[in-house]
């Protein structure tokens, strides 16, 4: 049995792990990330709990998932809020020199997106897509079980895309970038003002919706948002499923379908045979780690 | 020097011809389709073609470009204006039947795209992006020499992906679609309408531009709307170039650097390296079609 390190490098916690090729975690180290002490703590710990992982003398190569923008090709953070004091820092050339085995950095949604390519819902399909609906929208290409990275290392980087350049732009984004409209956040700040209300999350408002119009109107306007994100992904990519992870898919009950019926409406009719599914890898961030390694080792 | 056949399958003309690994055409053979008489009429002279080429023996593989969405998987043409009678038929296979040689069939622009990878513009990057603006709009995103055609073959077809959702449906496509927005007669039909004049091509509305505000309005606003598009592939695949060909690009020296500078301004800061281009590889239709069958050998 092939087995991989996978590390979860978060802004709270950093996690080390052996998984197996089949994606079954066979031994975890968790430690916390402190990343207000630097850099050179934060990698001193990362190397601490690798060494300690007992079956790391096995292990094929090393699998990093770092979230934000990352540099695939040279192995380093390119934007991050979370670990500003290791943006540019070369993480993935120091894990390879100090443990001497073939070291892979992707961020968390293209790690996700790996695991369920290769563990879940997309298994067998050579053209997946991959999305998170969540605090922020991030999406990866999957190509014959490989990410696509892109030229810069933004391919996937679908949340700061226009759906409507008539809408005003926030936080920096774009005008009416999808992550602007689409997101947890967006649906809760719409929603607020349109009912006049303080909903806590998305999942509220979807529930509001069953009895409200005005919430209503917020869903149904996210759906044809989505739709139009999702369209633009397939006129450029043609996938065969997108899996769709992230905090908002907990009232996917409430919406995918309608998505998935607006989405094909936009394309050609030789091309609605693309599904949205469900994500379904548990541990994605850490497993699909260990899958970005076997993934660029096979 | 290997060399292969490439077949450019047109409304109007078949040609067939002998084609380098350099892309050099050494023989080439031409007849009109004659589409009108049927696809076994087609069908005919299309074999007829490639068995008078001399160097038939020696090709190693057989490629076919052919315009419209097409399932290159199994070499069928899915929509068709031209050659209604051909939609759905395996031409491919009949062809690599009769002659007992490796076969590929895309449609023209993805073989365009693959000529201007392979020996053009391209040369050297393994992720770009193949953009043709010209009566319709259409693209190819070519990684690591490969054309990607997608789960259903319409990889690619952005010509109907949404720039504005607020914008009207025309001929049928999506509300706001990018060729509805982009395209050479979309510039025309714009332009007449807001200048109240006759233009015959796009050409006539950037010359116009330079004296008449009106018509100034309509080539900001394409510029706008094509930057958005590019944009939006970018997010998607991220491509270290974006190379342009067709009849609107006639009049590039009036767009493309602004077009360049509004689509970096939509990208991340650390994606804006990445450039746009002429495509510059002559009969790129036809060149391409035998780069398709040397990178699906390689």
């Amino acid at each position: 049995m092939k087995t991989y390190v996978a590390v979860d490098l978060g802004g709270t916690n950093i996690r080390a792990a052996i998984v197996d090729e089949e994606g079954k975690i066979l031994e975890i180290k968790k430690d916390k990330t402190e990343a207000s002490l630097g850099k050179e703590h934060v990698m001193a710990k990362m190397e601490e709990l690798i060494a300690s992982l007992g079956g790391l003398n096995e292990a094929l190569g090393i699998g990093l998932g770092i979230p934000g923008p990352t540099d695939t090709i040279n192995g380093k953070i390119i934007l991050s809020n979370n670990l500003p004091d290791l943006i540019g820092y070369p993480i993935a050339d120091r894990i390879r020199k100090r443990f001497n085995k073939p070291t892979f950095m992707a961020n968390d949604v293209k790690v996700a997106g790996i695991a369920e390519a290769l563990l879940g819902e997309g298994r067998g399909s050579n053209n997946l897509y991959y999305l998170t609906i969540s605090t922020g929208v991030a999406g990866a290409m999957i190509l014959d079980g490989k990410v696509l990275s892109g030229f810069h290392g933004h391919g996937g980087e679908i949340g700061n895309m226009t759906i409507d350049p008539n809408r005003e732009s926030i936080g920096g984004l774009n005008k009416g970038a999808a992550e602007s409209w689409v997101s947890g956040p967006s649906i809760v700040r719409e929603a607020n003002k349109a009912c006049n209300k303080k909903f806590k999350h998305a999942g509220e408002v979807f529930e509001a919706a069953k009895s409200d119009e005005r919430a209503k109107a917020v869903v149904e306007r996210f759906k044809d948002d989505l739709a139009v994100l999702l369209a633009g992904v397939c006129f450029v990519c043609d996938p065969e499923k997108i899996m769709i992870q992230g905090g908002v898919m907990k009232s996917a009950g409430e919406f995918l379908s309608d998505v998935e019926e607006r989405m094909r409406k936009l394309l050609f009719p030789g091309m609605r045979e693309t599904t949205l599914a469900y994500a379904s890898v548990e541990e994605a961030g850490l497993v699909g780690a260990a899958m970005l390694a076997k993934s660029e080792l096979a």
